[in-house]
């Protein structure tokens, strides 16, 4: 036991688990009993509310004169425990009086190890249960209607990253199914891929890009990394509470296990269910829900949010301080988002507005212009899009906030290298080819991340900055006049100067003003003006910027690659080795470094409240749905943080928790 | 004059001179009186010592029967002042009075501007005279001769930049000089360069990258761009004091004025002097100290320093507490800056010494290894070599600190991207080009100032470090039993996190200890291991760092990219924009930006002091030779700044006037 606490595979579940700073493993010595005394012995694992989908009902597995690793390895499958009835009735009832016993005192639901040794119970061990999303939300709801916790504790008792489970996809029930057979449902989920026979094989083709599905006769946990790359786990032995099945809920990672019907050729690559034959470019879909096994890729939908997981985000909403915002950049992303529980937009991303269809070429016309004048007269065809798509924005999300970000990436990405498409882009805007790859030449940078980008383009190419608040001012007015309540925020990224600041905000306030001026809108159009801090400059003289901004968010992706000096796209040649060797804790672009990035934000939170009261400040970015980083970022007294539309409940949840705890 | 102080060239003078943050100009209004009322009358400007050569005698020119601006503008040539002796004797002896007068109460070298009506003396103005780098050092350590100044005061009379051109090179007196003409040495220094006839094709074409002198008939304000920008200046009329040679000097860049025999063709682009014709493609040469002019390009030579140079440096480095060393990597350079007075090296970079001959191919063959054991071998034969550049490093620095960096730049630097090279390194290293081209691509970062680099490589290749630790204790154990003091520094770039620090420092010393017994060598090899302070990161957590760091070391070229988010090889996209708006004071890679990215310095050495008392900290890179920069480094407290070996007596004066402040 002590020996196996370094082997590889237990360093890479602790990594992937996120389990660090441990300094090993501690081991209980305890007498043993045995369940293979005969025909009146036997041993089982269960769960005193279901692990899967939280129902209150006593629920494992058990089997006859055998021993506890019979049933854990998945080597015969065992019966269900609620088929001891037909056993021994009375152990049975035993059991069950436990489970209250148990439930009293823990006031949670356990996962139980029983040995039955020639008729006398054992109970081998007790610990709380692992479980699904479901299953957590489940319990937790139920336990407060049981009058077991208080709301608060059920807030707790769910870990926010698993409602990620609850909202994962589900196949659609109206779609096809060409059903091979049915096996355990393991993990919920509904996953789809072509099948992969062994671990390193999942790990080779999922970093490949494929969606694959790791199929095995049973998993061990030397297959974890191979089960954590592929999309689903397909197993032909063992039962829900096999190594495959415990593991797979654990990440709410699909899971069918026990499929016994399905026979797995591994020197062949192939698998054979009911006749037919299924090779590695082969997709297979399974439903974790079902334990159904499918041919070809089924399609999935949105999922269906229980009555639980409601009363659980009331609650959380009833508790927490801190709102919740995401990023979206169309009507469609907010719509959804506010399904959600959205409270604003906390970033819309003007840049990628510009790539569909025929936008893009107006876009890059602008970016070849070789004058001030070509460059307006390229900006003033986007104009119309630009405020159509705030309208819509506007609209979607009316009496909320929506903070739409100023032109960010450098120039360079919105041009193409690929010799044809410039050839035509050549044509359609009548000018050289030359012309554009010498201006690709011209723009291009050693490090675009620390370029020319941000408001240093509105610095250099004032008409872009002007084009994009004429928008989002004549949006704001046109929704005013339709009586739609619109909110816009000007963000202006990238500041690492106050003076960038005061700058650009004089210049966007102008434009506001010329824009009420030619509608004679004579009404008050609030449009607050704020700034990212984003570059560790900005965190530093924060106390200089504070005044002249109406609010900060904070840009954690950006300020995590400069504070560290890591670039995101380039990490990842040394950043598993970090994370191997602890040289990190966590991947600081999934979860906020809290004492070096964090402590820059701080740092501005801190110097920007002591020049200007009560600022509106916020975060925008990977971390805001990230629950260690709101628990902080809650701390540091944020007003809000915007996470993508799909981790929404998330941040809702972690939000809660924060300010319970 | 009010008016004039926003026009374009005032203020691109004021850029190039650094003056910001001033509100407007000043004007001073008094009666006025004429030179031009007959031959009992004239104009002159005088400095009351050489503005060229800091000699103490009264200094100027003066016309009779002329205004001021006829000898400013050089529109006619003046006499020398000393001639006024031959036109009224008892005038000159009154502005010989008057110097004495000036001089006793302003204690200082004055530029005085004087008009004489029908025989009365009228002094029009007078103010601190502008003078060269060595006039500067020679009025300073006179007046200290003489009584008038304290040593302190001396020491803060010279602009610590101006040192600059007393360590310009001049021309080799054996060099064999084919001299076309002379005109006046207004500006000392020695330079060649082809011929730019007008100050936007001196911009162009300096830009371009073309070493280019102006040559002008006479300048005005509208060419200061052309000055700043050409290799030197050239005129062929106006005098000592006009504008071209007053601002030349200001800049201490080599200026030959009023050469009367060239004439200059600005149709054709030529000039014309002694019936020899030269055109815009012909390179020239102009030796300021003796105002030759000649033809073709003309050896140039080290500078020999003055006595009153020395006087000064001793002076500077009695009262100054900071210690000034250098950034040198080889024996060579780490020679020529001890001439300049360094006390050790305080950056040796050890990826220069890769770039040499077969080293490459070595180095090349080290990246392209694809196991540990190919790489190691790669590695062992670079080992001698990098061995002996250190022993010869150590041996000419002895008894000083010799601080070596660990590898620092990507690997991605060190292979080639043209074809030609990949196939004729394929050759020699009998790998196909293939593995070569895919290495490369493999290597390819989008950000490489954000990538693997700096300790990230030891961490992933601890053979690097393995080999250079190596080198550097054999290098050192070899001196040693040489009796040479070698003082190596083990310096480890690029930590952003402590634990990087713990695990390199823990191999380093492993590595040390093993050299150590495998030689046989009982003796102390004392070699501090520290680290670089040049991620944002490291600076936050300085006080984590320092207990594992024998020293800091300051890198804020790389901190100040980082703090910014600008890269050094992309900002000139828009940093002339800043400079010109006043978004930015200055460049903060040309000088220390104090109040964000100097706030992280302090920040750093706070915390790091607070956890290790009396560690030694330092700083190496361009702001250590930025006087403006050391006056803030001193006062943090630093114990030496590093920069390159030409600016150590800057970086001396500089120190020396921070603590005389």
């Amino acid at each position: 036991m002590f020996k196996s606490w370094n082997i590889p595979r237990a360093v890479r579940y602790r990594q992937i688990n996120e389990i660090t700073g441990l300094l090993g493993t501690a081991v209980n010595v305890q007498t043993r009993v045995f369940g293979n005394m005969g025909e009146d012995s036997g041993t089982g694992v269960a769960f005193t509310r279901n692990p899967s989908t939280g129902q209150n009902k006593f629920y494992g597995e058990f089997l006859v004169n055998a021993q506890g690793e019979d049933v854990v390895a998945g080597i015969r499958t065992p019966q269900p425990v609620d088929e001891m009835m037909n056993w021994r009735a009375d152990i049975y009832e035993q059991l069950l009086e436990v489970k209250e016993i148990l439930e009293y005192h823990y006031r949670e639901m356990e996962d139980i190890e029983f040995t039955i040794e020639r008729g006398k119970l054992y109970l081998l061990q007790t610990r709380t249960g692992k479980r699904t999303g479901l299953s957590a939300v489940k319990i937790a709801v139920d336990m407060v209607a049981e009058g077991r916790i208080t709301e608060k504790e059920a807030l707790l008792r769910v870990p926010a990253n698993d409602l990620n489970q609850l909202l994962l996809p589900t196949f659609d029930p109206k779609a096809e199914r060409d059903v091979l057979t049915k096996g355990l449902p393991a993990s919920p989920g509904a996953a789809s891929g072509m099948l992969a026979f062994s671990a390193d094989e999942a790990v080779d083709r999922s970093h490949a890009g494929e969606s694959v599905l790791l199929v095995r006769k049973e998993t061990s946990p030397e297959d974890v990394s191979g089960m954590h790359a592929a999309a689903g786990i397909l197993t032909s032995t063992g039962g829900m509470t096999s190594h495959a099945a415990v593991v797979a809920r654990g990440w709410g990672k699909c899971c069918v296990a026990g499929a016994g019907e399905i026979s797995i050729d591994d020197e062949k690559h192939t698998i054979t269910v009911n006749g037919r034959t299924f090779g590695d470019r082969d997709v297979i879909s399974i439903d974790g829900s079902t334990g159904e096994v499918m041919a070809g890729e089924v399609t999935r939908q949105d999922p269906q949010l229980s009555e639980e997981f409601v009363s659980l985000m009331d609650w959380a909403d009833r508790h927490r301080t801190l709102a919740v915002r995401t990023n979206a950049d169309t009507p469609q992303d907010a719509a959804r988002a506010l399904d959600y529980g959205a409270q604003g937009i906390g970033l819309c991303r003007t840049e990628h507005m510009f790539f569909e269809g025929e936008r893009i070429t107006r876009m890059r016309e602008m970016i070849l212009a070789q004058t001030e004048e070509e460059r307006r007269a390229a900006l003033d065809k986007l104009l119309p899009t630009q405020r159509e798509d705030f309208k819509g924005i506007f609209t979607a999300m009316q009496g909320l906030s929506v903070t739409v970000r100023l032109l960010d990436p450098p120039l360079h990405e919105f041009l193409t290298h690929e010799e044809h498409l410039q050839v035509e882009l050549a044509k359609r805007l009548g000018v050289s080819v030359e012309r554009i790859k010498a201006r690709i030449t011209q723009l291009h940078e050693t490090n675009p991340m620390l370029g020319h980008r941000g408001c240093r383009l509105s610095v250099t190419y004032p008409e872009i900055l002007e084009m994009q608040v004429t928008a989002i001012t004549e949006a704001a007015i046109e929704c005013r006049q339709e009586d739609i309540d619109a909110r816009p925020e000007i963000m202006i990224p990238l500041v690492g100067t106050y003076k960038e600041l005061t700058l650009l905000r004089a210049k966007a306030e102008t434009v506001i003003a010329a824009v009420k001026e030619r509608k004679g809108f004579a009404g008050t159009l609030d449009i607050p003006i704020g700034t990212m801090i984003e570059i560790p400059r900005a965190a530093l003289t924060a106390d200089q910027i504070a005044p002249h901004a109406d609010f900060f968010s904070f840009g954690t992706n950006d300020l995590t690659q400069m504070t560290f000096g890591y670039s995101r796209d380039d990490v990842n040649a040394f950043l598993p080795h970090y994370l191997e060797q602890e040289l990190l804790e966590r991947d600081p672009f999934q979860s906020l470094d809290t004492s070096g990035v964090g402590q820059l934000v701080e740092m501005a939170v801190t110097k920007g409240s002591a020049e200007k009261q009560n600022m509106k400040m916020g975060l925008c970015g990977e971390h805001g749905g990230d629950p260690a980083s709101i628990y902080f970022l809650h701390n540091l007294g944020l007003n809000y943080v915007s996470c993508s539309p799909f981790r929404v409940p998330i941040a809702r949840l972690a939000a809660a928790q924060a300010a319970v705890k």
